[in-house]
């Protein structure tokens, strides 16, 4: 069975079998398939999809390419989490802190910022010192004395992954439910996780646009986890408008160091403690989602969380002064207060748009491999529902790239829409799929 | 607009502009767009088509990318011919020689043979000496003077193409009605030629299983060479048997030179004289297609098709002597003849089957660059609707692969169907189309 029959096999839309997947996979990362063969193949697979049987091969196979992290010596269920990549999410950090601190080992690999949006990765690495690229050794060491580990993908975690997604990136192929599937389930198996809480994006400033395309991938990525032996379950949450009020890596720890110390950002908050408390849930920490919700907002009040993540920070060699005293962090060369031009209700504000303006002020990559200024970004005065009078504050701009702001300044008036009538504050979570 | 931005927009089924599809090859021909980003364009082509607009757009870009000959100079109709292949379709060498006799310039740009199909410049490659790497010049001259001139595509002559073929060829992505369309019309057009008859094949030995299909295609190629100035008409011919009594390359010059000296191998010669009685009428040197066909036959009663191929192998070098003589050619070191187990009427022959057997006996090629062995071979000796006593020579086959010899010979007993019933000779041509 050559390279050559595979593809015309899934070009005509006919089953494949898990070795004819497996061995495309591995001829690939052995480079006796040649890339333009594997992009082929993959634009195949997003017009002809692939069903359960073909899916969970191609999980199979990726995850075969690496190593398996084994968590088996930490006692507990490991939860873990994934999102599909929103504006202004910085769920992840405050979340793994909450969660860890309940009791739940949490072992968290993530990635970095992708089109508009945000990664975690970049947001950890705006900590002075905080490594992202520990080994396994000290991933596992930290996840057992700490409860929680945040880091990279490491090169012989899933290279399969790595380099077709590298491949997806430049093809158009990234959109196609079991390619997705694949990626996301082959790093979890990987990282360790026994079990598995993701959020699936939905809205303009995400890569699913509608609740539909949300819910069906929320199924494959479900049926297929559950298939692999990782409990699965998923909330669908609502990405048309940016999450918390910072966007930006440091500006958003510096909100996640907020919310951590107690401060109620409502959005953002109600979605963290919903994950939070589901992973709770799943760790074997509560008997019911709610009751692991209490377990997450009583981790905040009674400091636990706060506690535990300047035990993550000081474990993976971040500057703990800086996390104690964040107004000490360096400052943008340029901020830019825009303000109301007319008086009214927020009806929305464009999370894509949101997300491309950070980039333009430097803080996310046009390339992969432009630098980013961890200080630059947006802060959010104003959040959908909330009433707004002529004058008043919409956003403040921080950049050292002065020749951005104009260009930004009128970017982002547009991004808001202010209507006469009250508006209440949008749906946050759509749907919770198990 | 990048290369992925062209690549979404494709896949989504959106309409590209001219400039789009233009610059995605002019690019790709700088090396400015890799292999695996084409390669998923052309599968998202596969899948998604292109109308008239892109189709032509495509064209010219492809026609752009080279030199396009001119035989302004040359007096008369330039009248071009293509099949899109099948199996013992030797038609263009003895076409070429008739029409070119009849008065008519045939610029003749082939193709070498394609998976089980065989190759106009493999076959004409089996005369010592002919020549079929000629340039631009040299193939206007001899044009000029005799007629004809049967060569291969120059490196100059539509680049795009050639390398996108390639890509095509082990990317699954082929069979695309528009993708076929641009690789013929810019080659015809980049000939020199003012007129086309197209020979679309269609059956079990062709690229286009089903009648629909290639009256698809057909309608394809006609609207767009028309609206690019080239005359075009379209067969669609039986590809279900292999044509004529030879498949393999000097087997069938052998056969071309049989027919020239006026043997009447039926089914060969009523698709030759159709098509070349088309061309002579579309060359303007009669009114109606059947006046062109009784001149077509004319010039092989006449003898002055056969002087033809003689000046033509002159002129690109071959030897004449060999021609003269063909039995002075050099033999295979095996032959075998394949005889009837039953008596009965053929019904079928599986010309696919016949063309992979000729690989097998080394008579085409497995990859790009294998050797082939210009003797080796198959003579039918019965013909669908042929009746056959059981004893009788079916099949001889001519090889100096010793080893192919046993699996080619079980393997070809089961290519042909004989039944108790008498059966007619099948239909040759389905439809004529301009």
């Amino acid at each position: 069975m050559t390279a050559y029959e595979i593809i015309i096999k899934k070009r005509n839309g006919d089953h494949l079998r898990p070795d004819e997947i497996n061995h495309f996979i591995q001829e690939y990362l052995h480079n006796r398939i040649p890339d333009y063969q594997m992009s082929a193949f993959l634009m195949a697979v997003y017009f002809q999809g692939m069903d359960e049987g073909e899916t969970k091969a191609l999980i199979d196979s990726f995850l075969q390419s690496g190593k398996k992290i084994s968590l088996q010596d930490i006692p507990g269920i490991k939860v873990g989490k994934h999102s599909t990549g929103g504006v202004g999410d910085k769920v992840s950090i405050i979340l793994a802190s909450i969660v860890a601190a309940a009791g739940v080992p949490v072992p968290m690999i993530s990635g970095r910022g992708l089109g508009h949006t945000g990664g975690t990765l970049d947001k950890l690495s705006s900590i002075p010192g905080f490594r992202i690229d520990l080994d396994e050794l000290k991933f596992r060491t930290i996840i057992s004395e700490v409860g929680t580990c945040l880091i990279g993908q490491t090169a012989d975690l899933v290279p399969a992954d790595r380099r077709i997604y590298a491949l997806r990136d430049v093809t158009g192929t990234i959109e196609s439910h079991p390619l997705i599937a694949a990626s996301i389930l082959s790093k979890k198996l990987a990282e360790g996780s026994n079990a598995l809480v993701l959020d699936i994006k939905c809205g303009n400033g995400a890569f699913m646009q509608s609740l539909s395309d949300a819910e069906n991938l929320a199924r494959v990525l479900i049926n297929n986890g559950k298939r692999s032996g990782l409990q699965t379950v998923a909330y669908i949450t609502n990405m048309d408008h940016p999450i918390g009020r910072a966007i930006g890596n440091w500006l958003e720890i510096r909100e996640c160091i907020d919310c951590l110390r107690g401060e109620e950002i409502e959005d953002l908050m109600h979605i963290t403690h919903q994950l939070a408390g589901t992973m709770i849930c799943l760790g074997g920490k509560s008997d019911t989602i709610d009751e692991g919700v209490a377990i997450s907002r009583d981790m905040i009040t009674s400091g636990k969380a706060w506690l535990k993540f300047r035990n993550i920070v000081q474990a993976q060699g971040g500057e703990i002064r800086i996390i104690e005293h964040p107004e000490t962090y360096p400052h943008s060369e340029y901020t830019l207060d825009i303000n109301a031009e007319s008086s009214g209700w927020v009806k929305s504000i464009g999370a894509r748009e949101v997300g491309l303006s950070l980039i333009q002020l430097g803080g996310g990559r046009k390339k992969t491999d432009d630098e980013i200024d961890p200080k630059a970004g947006i802060v959010l005065h104003k959040k959908p529902g909330d009433p707004v009078k002529k004058g008043e504050k919409l956003f403040t701009l921080y950049t050292d790239a002065k020749k951005s702001i104009q260009p930004v300044s009128s970017r982002i008036k547009s991004v808001i829409q202010i209507v006469a009538g009250e508006c209440a504050a949008p749906k946050l979570i759509y749907k919770f799929l198990q």
